[in-house]
């Protein structure tokens, strides 16, 4: 890349279905491997020559710059911008766009991770022919009902429409959330009428008016984006799959010598691991965690910062933030929010009796995952006490804490104590 | 054996008092250290030289069958006769009488895998004496009240008594159910109406009539019978201190270098066994099993194909059938069929907290186990959920499903879906 | 110490406030290392020089004779005298003056296992000046409200009161439960009118008369007393502290080379360790006992005889005597009377939800332990049903039954059967 080209990274959604996480944080500051999400996808823009990033967040959200600065770690200068009310994407895009100083200038969700497999071939695409100076990265859908939907012809976009009623989409190829646009767009967005769907809707006039909009349609790549909370399973699966090539165990970490350690394993500063405990990688223990003895860590698990993981317990592909304790558990397919402790014996319900997939219910509206395999999401800050059953789709809000044995068959919501009454009979014996 | 014995094989009883067993086999067809136990007789029968063996099974059961064919393999010739009608013992012994081709002939129950440890002393018996033309075998037992129990002087059969009233049995020997019989038997039994009890009548009949069937006592051998469910863990424990007497690997196994095998265990083809894993023998672990981080398999348990012992899991004194998942699970004194699951922390209770034996439900009736130590019998495809408590003699009907943290404390139905309504408090917290 | 000094140990209070424990014998009969509680004091006072110990009993009360014997064993002559009625500590001393030879004597509580740390000084003392013919013991205490308080002056005591109101206290001193009294005190006593504090008033009024008691003042020593049941933790780490500083392990002892011990650890005669137990010192794990596959024993537990540490089971900082039965048990911060079993998978909660601190019942009155880890405290003679959830600071009375997956959220009396009553729904599945 010679020419510059600026990216705006949208960081001001709401994350209201991202419940009950990003409590007090914006959705893309949830980690990785020990890094926000956002910081991924810069470290991808960066990679392919990007060197201006414009960061839009809500007003009230300092983590975002707190965590990233001045983008010189990462090789890039950031900008921030806030995005002073919710009014969609076109209205996050245009309070950035004074700080836009290229010709063209990608637009990328916080949750792109993969930018850096994406932008190369946009950007060729770009350069290939005279009339293209914008270009959309699309892939396949088998719901495009649920999806931006492009209509595409030689490889020029012709149309999108969000969400196509079923059986009248132009395409199965949906539009991937980066963009890279000519500056001239901007104008086409200016004059549209602000909406939480402008965006969209200046892309069509924008397509329409100029025919100088191409696709670069990719296959075989895995579907990224954050816009549940379960989908911080498939963002992990794919960093730690890209980044984590080998076993790295830090100098300063004890490890029993009757652990094992299989597979690809980060193992970070201070980590302790005690007898017999199973790592089978790829994991990710973030430093100061404690995996205790006899415990089991399975594929694509992380562990956070001091986390413990405690005798017998077993973590089965989900993600543990920091200071989370476990004692005698089964986490699988789980998140699990910091602070949060399970009692001893609590366990995670992640198969439904009858093994079909599994609903959650997402601001009101029951919503099927399509995971026969999933089990719980909880908030910060919970704690469980004894013997507690969670079941699959399960989400427990913030501050909330979960009595002795009970069977938890609805969502919880914040700083609640939902605890069981049990008729229980004392007979005098002989 | 120079002359030739045919043997009958009894295998069209209705297998009911097998419940939640045998829903859709003959009894004879559970598995013993991976073969049908009516398999283990047939061996048996050939080891002493039987050559020709009919097998008597109900009309629409070809599971014996399919399973044992003609009998080559074993080195028999095997006929297959049907049962019409469940008309009782005598019914299934005319059934097949054309098919005996020997002047003298065993009758024996499916199940009677000692027989070759009882049937040489009854041929020499049946040789000893020209008056002799028939020999029953039979053993002590403390209940007579439970069985046939014979009149005997100076060796001969005076009598055969079923279930006699307490007080008034002719001796404590019981018949054992592998009966030497002269071809003339057969008359006696064609005399006898049609019954229930044609065939004890019949015995009986014949005994007087001819004063030439003797009996052989045999002293310190096990109860060998499958009347309940629960005594395949006899039929188990008598087999496998026969058969198996070292330790038997298959090249294909593979199995961590820290988990440990103690005693004779038999390890199938494509068993895993992982890491801290313990098996102490006898057990039979049958092909494609999977044997789960820190599991423990005690004494006298089979392990059935691509079944999995899940992480934790402790498998004492029990039998599970192929295809069954455990996950954290005690499993102890119990029998588990085929494709059943149980989820994570579900426990088998196996003793009385006052210690007393156990009893269970057979067709309506409470009966006395006599055992101290027993668990539960579940049946096939069943699934229970996340912390379910099984009461000890609880057995669990095919087909159902029993939902999280239920205390199972009566039998379950087949196709039934039992789960509790447990009362719950919501309270905001300050 | 040249002179002798006779010393009287009081063994006759009432234990009521040690419920459940000391169900049929003396708190003091309690063991630490495998030795009762007064065992442990009378070598304490051995060590320092007394040869003549006269114990004070309840009537009905033969065990503290049966153990101590006439005291040969331990150095010393012991005479056994019997406080007919429980009218207090002044009325035990007087039931024991006549056996008392000495000038100078200790009254010693039964549980003053530090006798030997506190009893040199104060002899040193009492030889020290003239004036001086008798000498209490105290330390600082936070809670002057809840002990028998000093007024000192020059080293002198001025004066004792018992449990003073908040901000009367004349200081912050403590009077420790041993004293080394002059013969003359006993006529002070005898002139004091009976009564349960009897004893304190004499005291004061002798230390009013003649001027002649000093004090030592002990600085950073652990409050050693066994008022409460929970006491046995502090005096149980006292004791490991002091006499466990190596590893001892019996010839006898079968361990498995995949079990771990870390720490100073004592393992007695015939005891089993199976594979991948880990054991953790400080801990004693008397004769017979049974430590079972993949078991973790931590920090400063006490495993008695016979007992069995089973499958999967934690003990951490907890007192089991002997044969007790664990399997898949969580046990901490517990105490486990003799003959008692805990049901597979059942748990005791030691921390409370909200991480305040724990209380308990003392005759019918809610007490604060001040301790934030605190389980259980078990009698003799109970069982748990599987999936049972013990409460933080719930006690269960000897000989009771508590059934499958109870919730115990308050004290269960003794010879009491508790279950739980669930409302479970039966459906026929399509």
């Amino acid at each position: 890349m010679k020419e510059n080209i600026d990216a705006i990274i949208l960081a001001s959604g709401e994350s209201s279905r991202f419940w009950p996480l990003a409590h007090d944080k914006h959705k893309s500051m949830y980690e990785i491997m020990g890094k926000p999400v956002i910081s991924h996808t810069v470290e991808a823009l960066a990679k392919i020559g990007v060197t201006h990033v414009i960061i839009v967040t809500r007003p009230s959200d300092s983590s975002i710059k707190d965590y990233l600065k001045d983008g010189k770690e990462l090789g890039v200068d950031i900008s921030y911008v806030i995005q002073e009310k919710p009014l969609g994407m076109g209205n996050a895009i245009q309070s950035a766009q004074d700080s836009v100083k290229s010709n063209y200038f990608f637009v990328s969700n916080a949750d792109q991770v993969n930018a850096d497999e994406l932008a190369p071939k946009m950007i060729e695409t770009l350069k290939s022919k005279k009339n293209i100076d914008s270009v959309l990265a699309s892939q396949h859908t088998e719901t495009p009902f649920n999806y931006g939907i492009l209509e595409i012809e030689n490889g020029m976009a012709k149309g999108i429409e969000e969400k196509p009623k079923k059986g009248t989409e132009k395409s199965n190829q949906m539009v991937i959330g980066i963009y890279l646009l000519a500056k001239r767009f901007l104008d086409t967005l200016n004059e549209t009428e602000t909406s939480q769907y402008a965006y969209e809707e200046a892309l069509e006039n924008y397509i329409k008016k100029y025919n100088s909009t191409a696709v670069c349609s990719f296959e075989n790549i895995p579907e990224i984006t954050l816009k549940l909370g379960w989908h911080l399973f498939n963002v992990n699966k794919y960093l730690m799959d890209k980044l984590l090539k080998t076993t790295q165990i830090h100098e300063s970490a004890e490890i029993s010598p009757t652990a094992i350690i299989k597979g690809n394993v980060h193992i970070g500063k201070n980590v302790k691991i005690f007898e017999h405990a199973v790592i089978n990688g790829p994991c990710y223990i973030n430093d100061d965690a404690i995996i205790g003895n006899n415990s089991l860590i399975r594929d694509y698990s992380y562990i956070g910062r001091k986390s413990i993981v405690g005798f017998n317990t077993e973590i089965k592909h989900s993600i543990m933030y920091d200071n989370v304790e476990t004692h005698m558990n089964y986490i699988g397919d789980t998140i699990v929010d910091q602070n949060t402790a399970f009692g001893a014996g609590s366990i995670t319900a992640n198969r439904r009796l009858d093994r079909r997939c599994i609903s959650t219910m997402v601001k009101g509206k029951n919503v099927d995952t399509n995971l026969s395999f999933f089990g719980s999401i909880v908030g910060r800050d919970v704690h469980t006490g004894i013997h507690t059953s969670i079941m699959p789709g399960i989400k427990i809000g913030a501050y909330s804490n979960i009595g002795s044995q009970t069977v938890l068959t609805k969502d919880v919501p914040e700083k609640t104590f939902v605890y069981i009454k049990q008729e229980s009979i004392r007979k005098k014996s002989k």
